[in-house]
């Protein structure tokens, strides 16, 4: 590692601040680390006052699976690439980590760390909980043979709504562990929409109820942005 | 119409009723009257009094298109199609419809109206709700920025979540106006989970969170039997 320029810090979130404690002995002084982590304002917070030249990173792409025979050239090509720099990131640092991204064909974002928290709470930790919450509201189901007729009509609409509700726990339990505080936001504006919802059901008020699905249909599309 | 020996009823749920008292006049006296709504309990009870050979129907297959553009050869191919007979509907209309079923190659289910709309609350009609409070949700940011950041990141975890929620206003209004009951069930069990996990991340309880995620991972795969 002593001749290292740039280190990537490809480890889970929780195994983050001790890697580099261990790593940090063996550092050429100019060397650059920069990390993977889905959440950013934790893993800055613990890793930039050990070592000035950290640049937190974000790559936004994958799939569920992991391991070597996993690996995807182009993986990233169009793909969100954030960089969550604070005030005392050595710009240098930051441009060597942009370059190399911009060779993997990234699209870079450069943000605080607490925007970013507050953003993927948005769009990919809510989501997990929300999902994981449908597939176990459907276990709620005390008979039997409703549960096994659920399971027989489920079909692209069930699947794709719990797909990340039924991914990888460990990763689930990390986002919420690591961005605890956007994410109880993020899940208390939800219960906020769902309670409205509800109503709106319970009343029979099915105009409100259809102008809040009209609402989401409108609203979706710029979320899509996603090649 | 006065020749027809099966009439499908394919309108919008909210125009069953009314369609049939229309044609009630014009049909042969053993005429079978089918219908293809995604709501069973209220067309049932609605109809049948009217017409004695009248068997319920959902065919569950289907794209988020319309119109003759969207017509796909093959569509019912292993696809779930219930029958909702009753004990008052005659065997011989039901094994009629069933034939024309078989003939699309269609997987037949037979339930009671009540069963196929528990069932279907939990994988059609809950889904719609919780996808849609989901859009909702973010939607409710305050911060133009946050916003902006959250729609340039969003990725397939969230285009697969928010998918249903951004489907057809009316659909989505028809469910719940004409399943209220069961939609209702559903919702109430559904936010009971969502406090639960609420609860495990106000409280760091990750164990507890990391065990409630396990169990989805593993509940899902029952519900994917749909090729």
């Amino acid at each position: 590692m002593a001749k290292a320029d740039i280190i990537f810090l490809c480890t889970p979130l929780g195994a983050i601040e001790s890697t580099v404690t261990q790593l940090l002995p063996h550092l050429a002084p100019n060397a650059i680390l920069t990390d993977v982590g889905s959440v950013k304002g934790a893993v800055v917070r613990a890793i930039a006052p050990q070592w000035q030249n950290f640049v937190g990173g974000h790559p936004m792409a994958g799939t569920a699976e992991s391991g070597l025979d996993a690996a995807l050239s182009g993986l990233f090509v169009g793909k969100p690439y954030v960089l969550t720099p604070t005030d005392s990131t050595p710009a240098t640092a930051v441009e060597t980590v942009a370059e190399l991204v911009r060779s993997l064909q990234s699209q870079i974002y450069y943000c605080s760390p607490e925007a970013h928290d507050r953003a993927v709470a948005w769009i990919s930790h809510l989501p997990v909980m929300v999902s994981a919450s449908l597939i176990a509201a459907c276990l709620s189901e005390s008979s039997p043979e409703i549960l096994n007729l659920a399971q027989s009509l489920a079909s692209s609409g069930f699947r794709d709504t719990s797909r990340v509700g039924g991914g990888n726990p460990e990763l689930g339990r990390m986002m919420a562990e690591f961005n605890r505080d956007e994410v109880v936001r993020s899940l208390h504006a939800y219960r906020h929409q769902l309670d409205q919802l509800i109503t709106q059901v319970e009343q029979s008020d099915w105009n409100s109820l259809q102008q809040r699905l009209t609402q989401a249909q409108i609203a979706r599309p710029p979320f899509l942005s996603d090649p």
